[in-house]
């Protein structure tokens, strides 16, 4: 594995290179091995302790504050101010407070106490490490060894075993370093975070089925997640995996017709955010009223074609998002701008198309599947029937927004029925980018989203309960 | 489908019988389209409303308390009373109520709210109907229209299609039409609860793909639970499985020398109590020390010996007992007592095998595994270290009991840091038959107890988020 400069297409040297070597099944074994030195000292080691690795690794990432995120700056091309060294930075350190937080208060453990038949329940940790895969688009605050999942994994009392991701792996070793001070100086076994860059996927199956692993948590592709999730299912592991979303936009006819532009504005510069490469990218927007349709497009194809090229993460980004633009072509699709690759390095323009209700249904799957980078698709549709219509047909999402003005409080209203099932987050007006980190937030949803609806990814104590086993002491002595 | 008495073999008559006919794949279609006139009224009642059912529907049931414990002996040859007309019939109405309550003062919703993002979040129905497969076993308190998942469905506000077991269809039947008659005395619709009785093994597949279909609430056989859940699994659905355990008793060396009879008497008990036919029969002693072992296994066959033959719930139930004994005596293991089918009915006597660690090792897959039935068997261990070596090769369990003293301490410290991540739940000395149904219970375990150690099958509100959405509103207006 070799990183490489996404704005430049050119290979990156650092000194850490020369370990992103691939991993062989004897390697990953050895690190499943070595996992059960960690998990009953972690199990049982006092909260403050753990909590007090979290809050030490957060300090000693803020005093590299400026040199981790120029490194991610280099390998993911992100912006480096605000979005790194700032936004994105300080929600890391702020999930790791965060983890160390539900650590002293016990929180995640959902403790009850029955004291007439000497019952005790908690929540207690999985036995195993987790395997944590972070995505290409949060070098940060969803890396495998510092970002949300690791923090769940860690407030639950896991040992992690993280998989680098291949976008950033410089990164990733330089937050590791920090992250193996903090576990030495807070006296927790080398065992509690262990690190790799790369495996053969049936070595990675393999490792997921070792006794010393009791837990998956993956965010990536959909193609990925279903295979993964397919092998943790068979052995009975519980996989947390973040998958795909088009994140859905609804626009009622009253909204769209008062302020057709506004909305356009709001959606257009939410697609294009990051590179249009984070999660909650609302890519498709439905338009109830073809009039307010075509005015929705036309302001954003404005804004689109005014905006440079966005630097995709990764070749391979850029490979699937052509793709994605090459077939919504080839069924006859309008691209309104862009579609382009650009030049140097792993460029995009930003890309729009305009859909009929009748092409939407016609080519549903091409339409509703995600496609990361700087992609929008609006969709005109005849009335508020129809906008419903589409709504019950979604797949599961992680968030979805409605736009609607006083006129559309019947449409809203049937929207919000039936988008409470299909989502995990619902907006009014608001686009979705933008994951607040809350114990009142909820990033989840239903299949393909993710593969359980009933869990979150960002949230503690929330998001620690997926990596927790539900155990009972029936008149246990004290 | 016939209703057999199993303590005669023959066939039960009741005016009822005209419904137990296999439903096709039209019927279930239909099922699952009527489901979707409920889900909206189920999520938006007033809980007070839904709570007022189950209230009523415990009325109705405590009002026909003897004719339904009479339908349910002579379908299943468990006593009368005080197991059916009593304990079970109470922990019935008692799971109705605590359903009814968490509906009232909505705990189960797990609320988060977040004034400053304007953020509040909250556990949602799944927008689908709840499939329930009950057990053979529990005819009314794990019922698919008035057991435990039932209430956990309900509680969840999910309309509950529900498929009777073959084994009691006539108590089904009975329970049933008074769970319709609160429905309709409620204002609930009729789409809130539906059953069948039996059906194709495709077309229940296919009820589950259903789009009315949001989950499945299974209790049953391992095989049974596996094939239903790789179903669910590819569908991303949220199965809760109950499906094997054998609930091993481990007995430290102190313990075993001082007092193997007394031990023996609450395990021999313990494997008896209703015809072993309860999923948390602690099937498996293993005793450190041959002397105390061979304590265990002379006084358990002198009670067992002396016990009538246990009437078995089905023919199924023994045919499969007969399958196990046979496995183990093919496998050269010493049977102390028993062993033999006995008529009229399905009948079986107790019976208790002895093995040593080593045959224990060679055939660790057919002494673990489940067999429902009066069948037990003493497993000698030379020591403590092979005890705690026994305990580290578990599969998942629904409950493990530790016999200790207080020589015994750091034995049992060693198997209650092991036994944590292996059980739902950890029991000192007592035996794990007799689930209290509490909101401190855990009624779970990792596969192959469960599908998921994360959950509880028992104890309202936390069984009820099995059968939840996570949904975040998030600026959403009020």
């Amino acid at each position: 594995m070799r990183a490489v400069n996404p704005a430049s297409g050119e290979a990156l040297g650092h000194s850490f290179d020369m370990k992103f070597a691939r991993s062989s099944r004897a390697d990953l074994d050895a690190m499943a091995d070595t996992a059960f030195d960690a998990i009953d000292f972690l199990a049982d080691a006092p909260g403050a302790q753990i909590a007090g690795f979290l809050e030490d690794y957060a300090v000693r990432l803020e005093g590299d504050r400026a040199g981790i995120a120029q490194i991610a700056h280099e390998e993911t091309a992100l912006p480096l101010a605000p979005r790194l060294s700032e936004v994105e930075f300080n929600r890391t350190t702020f999930q790791l407070r965060e983890a160390a937080r539900v650590l002293r208060d016990e929180s995640w453990r959902e403790i009850a106490r029955d004291e007439k038949n000497n019952l005790r329940s908690t929540l207690v940790p999985l036995g195993g490490a987790v395997v944590c895969i972070g995505p290409s688009n949060f070098p940060l605050a969803f890396n495998g060894v510092s970002g949300g999942d690791f923090c769940a994994a860690i407030a639950a009392r896991n040992p992690v075993i993280a998989k680098a991701h291949p976008g950033h792996p410089n990164t990733t070793a330089r937050l590791f370093a920090h992250a193996c001070a903090a576990r030495d100086a807070a006296g927790l076994p080398k065992a509690a975070l262990q690190l790799f860059y790369d495996c053969a996927p049936e070595d990675g199956e393999a490792l997921l089925a070792h006794a010393g692993v009791a837990a998956l948590a993956f965010t990536g592709s959909r193609a990925s997640g279903m295979r993964l999730k397919r092998v943790c299912d068979e052995l009975g592991k519980p996989a947390s995996l973040e998958m795909s979303s088009v994140n859905p936009v609804f626009v009622a006819s009253a909204a769209g017709e008062a302020r057709a532009e506004a909305i356009a504005d709001a959606w257009a510069a939410s697609v294009m955010l990051g590179g249009g490469q984070f999660c909650t990218k609302p890519g498709v927007i439905f338009v109830a009223g073809e009039k307010a349709a075509a005015r929705v497009a036309a302001r954003a194809a404005e804004l689109m074609r005014a905006a440079p090229p966005a630097v995709l993460l990764t070749e391979s980004v850029r490979t699937h998002l052509a793709r994605a633009v090459d077939a919504l072509r080839g069924a006859g699709e309008r691209v309104l701008c862009g579609g382009r690759e650009i030049s140097p390095g792993f460029r995009f323009e930003p890309t729009l198309f305009a859909v009929d209700a009748a092409h939407a249904r016609k080519f549903r799957s091409l339409v509703m599947s995600e496609a990361f980078g700087p992609l929008g698709i609006v969709v005109a549709v005849e009335s508020d029937g129809q906008l419903v219509d589409f709504a019950r047909g979604l797949d599961g999402q992680l968030a979805s927004t409605i736009v609607s003005d006083a006129a559309d409080a019947a449409t809203r209203a049937t929207l919000l029925g039936i988008l409470r099932f299909k989502a995990g987050r619902v907006l009014d007006e608001a686009m979705p980018t933008g994951v607040a980190v809350s114990p009142a937030m909820v990033h989840g949803g239903p299949m393909p989203a993710t593969g359980d609806a009933r869990f979150t990814a960002v949230g503690l104590p929330a998001a620690a309960k997926r990596f927790s086993k539900a155990l009972c002491l029936d008149r246990v002595r004290a």
